[in-house]
């Protein structure tokens, strides 16, 4: 199994030291030629991730997209979901034919609203049947300290999903497999909304009381949005309800879910977190970008869940006065007196 | 209604704290006149929870519990699970006829491996329906700073649960209703053992990625001894499950339940973590003791669970290998090397 890799940052960095140091080789699409002189050079990322130490010799470092997507039987996408499409655009609508195609981005689609299965199926046609998600609570900087992490790795056909799997396995990965495919996306969407207003309550001057009855409940409303969501799309998990056979969720508590929830809000470093401490605090979304230099996915993440539950229809108070905090001017402090009220 | 308080510790005063800042009278029984003295002068406890400013207008200080218990319509068990025989061991078996009983208990009676319930129909002829239990995700630190906490009020008749609820009611509390009595109460004592590892897991240096993993399906585990014990025992919880009506679970992603998990989990500042923290790191049991001059709750609660899941057969391959871990000898890291394989 031939694995390349599209992306320069973190995770992807992550991803290739993970495949490297199990031995298989890998070849890398990099931005610019200047990133793969340092990487031959200093055998690490020059500007992402850069304790983790890449065993060049397994590396094909390339910027040519084409020839690694061409030489790959699964092709691993790690850009920003903001960038795909500028990143995917310079491919024949045929490059993924017969491909299987591993995502390991943490978001949806701004603008579109899509899923990244959505996007390439639109314009790829890459069936949902090649296409698998690999996710779950790993912040890269702990993947490079070689700390033990579980990633998983979601997919209809769960056979394939579980040979892509054995390939990450290592004294540091320990993987799980799922065949919740649409679930464990909106997962790691609603988690970044979730852990931005863990960090507005924070800038708020709430306590650890507090925001242990705001995750619980975040992962209570999150759960119940994939439930309506497992329900509508007849998306087959791997935990059956005893009590309903006939539907069959995910089991919510796993790692990809409120694991990845947890990890997310509760760790200071996160970027959803930092960000909206500043909102917490009292300074504008636009102060915020300015400030941080960066959007953090929760912010355009609201928006999208916002409109698409729309027509999911499930009951997401917490997810929607953030979304309200964010884009229509309600202030936090009285967005969070109005959140207050909903948890239990 | 009139509220006796029994305890001198963080949680009782606390909980006094909350009842007289909302203007109620409130019989207080206390160790001894020094303590008494104390706080006649000084307006706090001498020792614990010294933050938190008494209003003493408000309060009746006494050393005699019968007293108290007699003047009170609710009075509230604030003491560690440990002493409650012997704080209770001066009163005569009718010492609660008529009276409500607020039970502030995290834990379980050790050796005789019994709820508070339990004890109290044995010993003192209390039926259920005048027991009750106040628990949550709660640091009393947070209380003494008036930062807004959830408590959770949970009894089988819910409108006396409502209205005891009320009295505590306040700016920096919010409270919530449940009629999940002994879930309520094992959840508050399975929490301490999963807490107690998450110490064990640090100890042997797992990262963030590590914790969320194991805190998730700790939380899954948590919910599916509830789970047993409520399909059990017919408790009604205030969630139904609508795939299956005939069955009333609580939701166990509520505060009482996970966000009491995850505040006890995640705070630097458990005791149990902290026991766990030097188990983890290679000290022993005894040496751990010693050197903390405390037994974690966990420490107990594991062999409490282990012995009571016998009868209720849950799967809990944390709990049981938490327990064998304290009391049977298996090395920290080989328990977690085996806890790993468990969870997804």
């Amino acid at each position: 199994m031939k694995f390349g890799v599209a992306g320069s940052g973190s995770w992807a960095t992550a991803l290739v030291k993970i495949l490297t140091d199990n031995g298989h080789k890998v070849n890398w699409c990099l931005r610019n030629d200047t990133t793969i002189g340092f990487i031959k050079q200093r055998h690490h990322n020059p500007k992402h991730l850069t304790a983790a130490i890449l065993n060049t010799q397994s590396l094909h470092l390339t910027t040519d997209l084409a020839s690694v997507a061409d030489k790959s039987d699964v092709l691993i996408l790690a850009t920003p979901s903001a960038y795909i499409g500028t990143t995917l655009a310079e491919l024949p609508p045929t490059a993924f034919k017969n491909k299987k195609i591993l995502s390991a981005i943490k978001g949806i689609l701004p603008e579109a609203n899509m899923l990244v299965n959505e996007y390439l199926q639109q314009h790829f046609e890459v069936p949902l049947q090649n296409y698998f998600a690999v996710l779950g609570p790993c912040h890269a900087e702990e993947v490079a300290a070689e700390k033990l992490s579980y990633l998983t790795f979601s997919g209809i056909d769960e056979s394939m999903a579980l040979k892509i799997a054995e390939h990450f396995k290592s004294p540091f990965i320990n993987t799980v497999v799922n065949t919740d495919i649409l679930g464990v996306q909106y997962a790691s969407v609603l988690k970044n909304i979730y852990a931005l207003g863990a960090g507005i309550a924070h800038g708020l001057d709430y306590g650890d009381n507090f925001q242990s009855v705001y995750i619980a409940n975040s992962a209570d409303e999150m759960a119940g949005f994939l439930r309506k969501l497992g329900a509508e799309h007849i998306v087959v998990g791997e935990h059956t309800d005893t009590a309903s056979p006939e539907k069959k969720y995910a089991n919510y508590s796993a790692s990809v879910y409120l694991g990845d929830l947890l990890v997310t809000c509760y760790s200071l470093h996160s970027r959803n977190r930092t960000f909206g401490n500043m909102i917490g605090k009292g300074y504008s979304v636009q102060a915020t970008q300015l400030e941080l230099r960066m959007v953090a996915e929760g912010y355009n993440a609201s928006k999208c869940i916002y409109s698409i539950n729309k027509s999911v229809g499930a009951e997401m108070p917490i997810a929607t006065t953030i979304y309200r905090m964010l884009w229509e001017g309600l202030s936090p402090a009285k967005g969070f007196e109005e959140i207050e009220a909903f948890l239990i």
